[in-house]
């Protein structure tokens, strides 16, 4: 028996994703996003959606690039907490502590403390509503080397990835693997 | 040390949603998409991604609206089955049994056994490269009464929803709560 709940932005997973810039001054920021995920194969691209009001925003319309870092369980503290402050009057690389790194490929900023890095230059920017969408074309994956198995894949696992809960707003594990795709399926196929 | 692993769609996590559509003889179709996500707050609006080249991309166009469902532990090797074949040649509900709901408020079917089900009509279609981009506006979220908390909201830990492994391609479980969003970044506020 299914209840309405109304038109609310529930979903399960979302993910935690640490968008990293620079404004015009050459400050970097990082800003934490739930509205997001994978939106194209070729180009391979990501979409964050940030509010107009955002710090962040002004910054990835000015440069034309942004990072998308995967937040972790070891970093569930600082994930939370730039997304609670403003760059505006913040530095929230060194209030948090996390290690700067300048992206050789995009211009933007990444904590280097987060397994996974994507590289993004901006392709698109489409306004929704209070949020604006933008459509990153992923230039460039970086991942820890103790994060990639020896296929040289990397390992959710190992990476620890947040898993943000949108109706009770708090930061979940990543479980155990159920089962493998493109294969389970296989038993409904003949 | 952090390796460069090329321009690929690796991101942790990524949900693991079903789409479902009518096609424009009224047949029903559901399909797996994991490139997708919470796009806008107001209206709330969520993107999932297609290719042209899909059953479901037509439908979509077609009808303005569909459906996107949360898949969940229960039903994995359902959800890994609509993505692995097509509705042109298969009826998926039949083949799944899976219970086809007519949504009452858009123009798409839903399948009963999942926990979560987001009504949509379609805003806009983002042409992005192999993928184009349905962002639809959530009218309703209708949730099964034995995931919904007494408190009135979906339980994220009832519903049990899959986590797509982009890297290994696999499905995961979601695991437990670590910590309160808006509140465990508050330690390093002070």
């Amino acid at each position: 028996m299914k209840r309405s709940l109304g038109a609310k932005t529930l979903l399960f997973p979302t993910p935690v994703l640490l968008v990293g810039t620079y404004d015009q001054t050459g400050k970097a920021n990082l800003m934490t996003a739930a509205w997001g995920g994978i939106c194209c194969s070729q180009p391979p691209c990501v979409a964050v959606s940030l509010r107009k009001a955002t710090y962040s925003y002004a910054c990835i319309v000015e440069r034309k690039a942004f990072t998308v870092g995967i937040a972790c369980e070891s970093r569930v503290m600082e994930a939370d907490y730039v997304g609670m402050v403003s760059g505006r009057d913040t530095d929230k690389f060194a209030r948090t502590k996390l290690t700067l790194v300048r992206s050789e490929i995009v211009d933007a900023p990444y904590a280097d403390e987060l397994p996974v890095i994507l590289e993004c230059r901006l392709l698109r920017a489409v306004e929704i509503g209070l949020h604006t969408q933008f459509i990153g074309e992923i230039i460039d994956v970086k991942a820890d080397s103790d994060v990639i198995d020896d296929d040289g894949r990397p390992d959710i696992m190992k990476i620890k990835p947040l898993i943000y809960d949108t109706s009770h707003k708090g930061y979940h594990s990543a479980g155990p693997l159920l089962a493998e795709a493109f294969s389970t399926g296989k038993k409904l196929q003949t």
